[in-house]
């Protein structure tokens, strides 16, 4: 089975599917407008440098993430659409 | 009951209701012109780096504030109408 | 009687009314061109971060000061007509 | 008497009229081009932070300089048409 | 046989064949769209600096990649189309 | 006899005569292409500030230059047309 | 004989004629794209200051080097044309 290992602070998120009404009770139908995306972290980088300085990842593998609705690019890992984006562009952890 | 925890130098704000005139006397009414809004924290990120300093939330849970018009991004959590946005889009505190 | 404690760097200001003549002898009639206001601060933040240093408030509550034209985002509280702008918005104190 | 006490690293200068022919040789008739114009320093701010260190002024009350011709913003005290800049915005101090 | 050592944090990538079907399943035939390509590391710089303190390269010769569509400077070395690129550039490493 | 101190890193040039030929066989005849003009240096100042740490001149007054076409600005002193501009706009020093 | 000593981070680059067929084997005959040219370093700087860190500069004279098409600005010294370039427009060391 193929993987990515993000480089820097970058993680890899496979988007929910448009329409799924979870458990806890969020749903983000109106792909129209701006509305942010939900996805699932599958995997996330080892961090960034700020002045010299290692800056630890605050997201770990399997946390359900909110994102901007731009954010990341596109990538096709074994048929799984996925998507490739900064830790910057994580708006929140769902819980 | 779902909520999202905002990553890094992010808060949650429940906008208040445009017209409400508040025990406090003030009264945004004019939502056409560049007013600023009101509303409430509903939660904060963790904090931010800066030069590999963290630097803690000045706001809270609970908390009144000012921020500008057109500032965070909409989200809808059961139900209710939130915007996420930074900690540096916020003007102020109310008391 | 409602209030506004300004975020970081931030100053609330008292804008004076267009055509008054002050004590010290400074009148700005002219609020065609491009002249500096002046107005009093009425409440200051606590203050930035640089590089991870705090960096203290340099004007205090009742300074006169001058500020730029078009600085800051108009609020209203309690029928007062406020501004909120950066410390760095502000060009003088006046005496 | 007014005055004004320039916040962080901005200055006043009273600018030279157009035309003075100075004992030390320097005229600058040319208002036209784009050539820099000649003041004194009637008064300094306290100076500036650089990444959270305090950066004296070079310039002092006093002092002759010359500035870009469209540096600073113009404003009125007791009748005296002055400038207010930053130290930045001085390009060198005669003798 | 000539070679090129990349300068500061730049990478030499040999980009993959478009149509090539890995082993590891990973396929990007689709190089209409704005799909990430993959490649090989040939060599990598000594690292870069920032505010004076030397970041080592996280790659390294011999790693699968995978980088932003038109990432990159192409140049020809003995017959070899290859890409001089930053490490910035490169988004994940392929296992 | 007017002298200006440079402010800061700024320099004081004086350009060469367009077409002189020097000693040394450097000719730069053509003044259409965006080919850099040849000078010598006047003045310097007391040098910058780069995150609190002050940085020295690596130029001295006396020092034969090259600078970028359209770098700095005009002025006169007693007669002379002199250029100022920043140490960053200098290339390099002829010998 | 002149010569010229770039000023901070800079190179003085001689570059290779167009269609030069080298012993290592690397032709860059089309410098119709965007293609890199090759030249070589002939004098190099005293290196740059970053937030008050003096760094190193990691080209030497002699080093055969790859160059973006458009880096550098064109000078004549004693007939010869020659570039002037900032290390970081420099790709990479050849051998």
């Amino acid at each position: 089975m193929a993987s990515i290992k993000p480089l820097s602070d970058r993680v890899l998120v496979k988007p929910d599917l448009a329409e799924e009404k979870t458990s806890s009770g969020i749903i983000i139908p109106d792909t129209a407008k701006e509305k942010p995306q939900r996805g699932t972290i599958v995997a996330v980088g080892e961090g960034r440098y700020e002045n010299g300085n290692k800056i630890a990842m605050a997201l770990k593998e399997g946390d359900k993430v909110l994102y901007g609705k731009y954010a990341g690019t596109e990538l096709t890992i074994d048929g799984d659409e996925l998507l490739i984006m900064r830790e910057s562009d994580i708006l929140g952890i769902l819980s």
